[in-house]
């Protein structure tokens, strides 16, 4: 028992309400001076006052239209709620990308159904596009026009184009041997994409996207795209991407089967 | 004795009209399936159509407008002038993101007199913002509004974001060492970014943005647009950036000083 495709429809348009109403949250903030704070002195990973001001804005809304939907965001964590819906939220994806003033942050919406994504929403409101997936299909919207994803699957991972955010996520003996291999097999590797990569495996354009140690909110909402466009999406154990971890996205079943075979030795 | 500042304005407006003009040449081979031809085996530097079309456009508005101009183009190479003018051209910069579906590749058009960059702009026509410099200063043109730019510099290397286009470029053991020290000592290291990385250190966003291996087309038309911000540009050996090797653009002179005193061990 999955959800009402038609209930879907309109949980779906809702997202891209979300998304549209986040973006004079974020939008004034990119390219000025913001307020970086480290949350990990280790690690540099910053929060904007528009990673904040966003997930706030989308909280409120949810809250005021679907009071029983659960919530999990990046920035203000769980939400509980008594329905099977769950919306997960990355108000920036790749805040390392804003803060450099590239354009390859995105914002991430999803919504599952009893923990299984059924609908994702990728945003880049500084480039105008909105990548979106459903059971009905995967989009780019652009310019009032939505243009259905399909991937186009490399024959074989030697012609592959791989991308991944940061080779130091990369951080086990088994992590770093498995990139080293997959840099040594494809066509060519590419990094500091985050989210965006993904959408381009649906797009088309990428054959394999992997990350290490991505969490929820960075993965579950572009599952529904991924899918939805022909693709397959993972931990590298095979499990559902939803919980995050490590992950790998493929455009057909025989690239995700060859780049798998990479982490045994 | 310079360039007539009068002439250089003109000069500049035709520069951005020639970014305009490309754009049809561009924009209909970007995230569709293109050409791809290798153009050494060994590296994957592919060239596509659009990066031909682009330049075959604008050596043409080039000759009809200033015959006596010269141009050297990434694609078609050198065309010899009776004037002082020079114009550089690469029509994408960036092939690797273009090809990978990622949005920070762009269009370069840059202008020497006497061998000098006096005029530089970098066209990203997806994305739909232009950046530009001259003499008159540096600005980022959006939806028909130009912005001034002005470097933003970090105190010290410790909290300096830094950019390079691949650590796969820093192929000798001073260059990789190099690379080493400057992950270890600044703030940030971001990848992937090309010419865009140059113009967001003239955007104040991005403090050191370094290269080994440039071509000049890679990087004389960003030199006027960083030099304009306020920043500084040079080999790494402090000769001028113009003829292309490796470069480092930086916020200030503080950060550029501290910066190369990582070359010596």
């Amino acid at each position: 028992m999955g959800p009402d495709p038609r209930e879907l429809e309109g949980l779906l348009a809702f997202a891209l309400h979300l998304a549209e109403q986040s973006e004079p949250a974020i939008l004034p903030h990119f390219r000025a001076a913001t307020a970086v704070t480290n949350k990990l002195e280790v690690d540099f990973d910053p929060v904007t006052v528009a990673d904040t001001a966003a997930e706030t804005v989308m909280r409120q809304l949810i809250g005021q239209r679907f009071p029983d939907h659960g919530i999990y965001g990046e920035e203000f964590g769980i939400k509980e709620g008594t329905s099977p819906y769950t919306w997960i939220l990355d108000p920036i994806d790749g805040t390392r990308s804003f803060i450099f003033g590239s354009v390859v942050w995105t914002t991430l919406i999803g919504l599952n159904y009893e923990g299984t994504p059924v609908l994702g929403v990728m945003n880049q409101p500084y480039v105008r596009e909105t990548f979106f997936g459903s059971p009905a299909g995967a989009f780019c919207r652009r310019d009032g026009a939505d243009r259905r994803l399909s991937v186009r699957p490399a024959k074989q991972l030697s012609e592959a184009l791989v991308t991944t955010t940061a080779p130091s996520l990369y951080k086990s003996p088994q992590e770093a041997a498995f990139l080293e291999r997959m840099k040594a097999t494809a066509r060519n590797i590419r990094y500091d994409g985050d989210a965006y990569f993904y959408s381009l495996v649906a797009a088309g354009q990428v054959d394999i996207a992997l990350d290490a140690g991505l969490q929820s909110y960075d993965i579950a909402p572009l599952v529904p795209i991924i899918e939805a466009a022909g693709g397959i999406v993972s931990t590298w154990s095979r499990e559902p991407a939803t919980h995050g971890g490590n992950i790998i996205a493929a455009a057909s079943k025989d690239l995700y089967e060859e780049a798998l075979t990479l982490l045994e030795d």
